[in-house]
């Protein structure tokens, strides 16, 4: 893509931090301004911005592009609060793990000239903050992409060209059909390791390895981020976690009654499909 | 400990190979013969072992310590079979995740002065075979010793002082006491990996992230070793179940009912618990 002149980002935690280093360090705009509603947020970030802004208005006035780098449930009305402070032309987006809700609440919002499209980076961490800030957090990683039906096409090329310069693979799907893909691949994975910490006796934490961690590992992640993702994709989460305890359910029939044949055959299911996870 | 003699190793696959390379490395056996009913399995281990043998018999003989390294329904079969070729003092062990039934079949029915106490390293890995073996594999790792109640103090000793020379720590517990916190710590785990991997469309695997990845990693171990694993501790893995899917349906609840304070704690107990494991 052709560079950017100024690029705004809202929300200058782990991810806001990574994506103003990132399009610092590789060239993608000439200027990255940013605000927080945390001013300890921004002090926490030295060197991630060229230019910290105390409020939202002067954060995006100005810029070709704003990205919305806050908790889920904040997102839209940050997003329509900023629309009448950017310059025509100007393409707003997020970074949130949901997007139906979002895409919804904007849609029809802002003023003429200024155009939301939603994006998802699967590029996350359990660790929190400006100081977590990573230049390289996108590259190689996956940006979903969520235009309404009707949205413009070179205003969706714009998008994808941005987070390509990121380093990043971008792919293009509905809000919607995002929302329940991600509550499977994503939310639910969050669910099942929060689920299995919270399962542990403090008494046999001593007794738990590598595989045990592992598992758990995405339990670290803040509950002041993931009860909004979790909110805001209820109804999905819920029939991911249908799905998953029907495999459970299977599992159980299987120890219960002695079935080892069902047993290795779930095993094997299981093996099949993260290896092929493996390859990609 | 005092430098052992011989260490025979019977099974000489991931596990079994590290700790040849292991107790050859630092010295811990002047010489460390082998056995695999694989003869596949001793060719992908070269500089593994001083000598591979074809047979239990005169894999054992002469050796100080043996351990099995083999899967979980086939090591009190093993021990039992060679404990007629073993010299009197010999100490015979094992690395199989459940402990119970193993310690159960092999009481009683070894010969006088052949001592049999279980041991179980957590230190495994999703690969397989000599070719991934490690000589660091033990190192900082805990191994887990389950005597018998009325166990020999000093046959306790010397398998702890053989573990903590190959660079382990060593905690004790009964055979019982470990199924039914390992049936959490380690087999609860492995399953919801394979049913949640195994939940997972195959037209959303490119919408997984690194999250989903982690939390699914176990699944890539072998059918083969975990379905005995499973079979051997049947009972305990269920109660393991029970107890995650009560804290599932908790999660259940406050989504279904919109209870945002009670999602917030589950995520919050889930997070502390999790963070707790980090620091140790």
């Amino acid at each position: 893509m052709s560079t950017i002149d100024t690029l705004s980002v809202v929300g200058v935690g782990m991810l806001g931090g990574s994506l103003a280093l990132a399009a610092r360090r590789r060239g993608v705009a000439a200027r990255v301004v940013g605000t927080d509603p945390s001013p300890a947020a921004l002090r926490r970030a030295p060197g991630v911005l060229d230019e910290a802004r105390p409020d939202l208005a002067s954060a995006v006035a100005g810029a070709d592009v704003v990205v919305f780098c806050a908790p889920v449930d904040c997102i839209a009305a940050l997003a329509v609060a900023a629309g009448p402070f950017c310059r025509p032309g100007a393409l707003l987006t997020d970074v949130g793990s949901t997007k139906a809700a979002i895409v919804r609440e904007v849609r029809g919002r802002l003023p003429a000239g200024v155009s939301f499209v939603g994006s998802h980076p699967l590029a996350g961490s359990e660790k929190h903050g400006a100081e977590h800030a990573r230049g390289d957090l996108f590259e190689g990683r996956l940006v979903l992409v969520t235009p309404d039906p009707g949205a413009d096409g070179a205003v969706l090329a714009r998008l994808s060209d941005f987070w390509r310069a990121l380093g990043a693979r971008v792919e293009v799907l509905g809000p919607e059909e995002h929302d329940r893909a991600l509550a499977l691949t994503s939310h639910l994975p969050h669910l099942l390791a929060s689920a299995l910490a919270g399962a542990l006796p403090p008494e046999w934490a001593g007794l738990t390895g590598t595989g045990f961690r592992d598992t758990t590992r995405l339990a670290s992640g803040s509950p002041a981020v993931w009860g909004p993702i979790f909110r805001a994709n209820r109804a999905a989460v819920l029939e991911a976690l249908d799905r998953l305890e029907g495999h459970l359910a299977r599992f159980r029939a299987a120890l219960a009654g002695g079935d080892d044949a069902l047993l290795e055959a779930l095993l094997g299911q299981g093996k099949q499909s993260r290896d092929g996870l493996a390859q990609r």
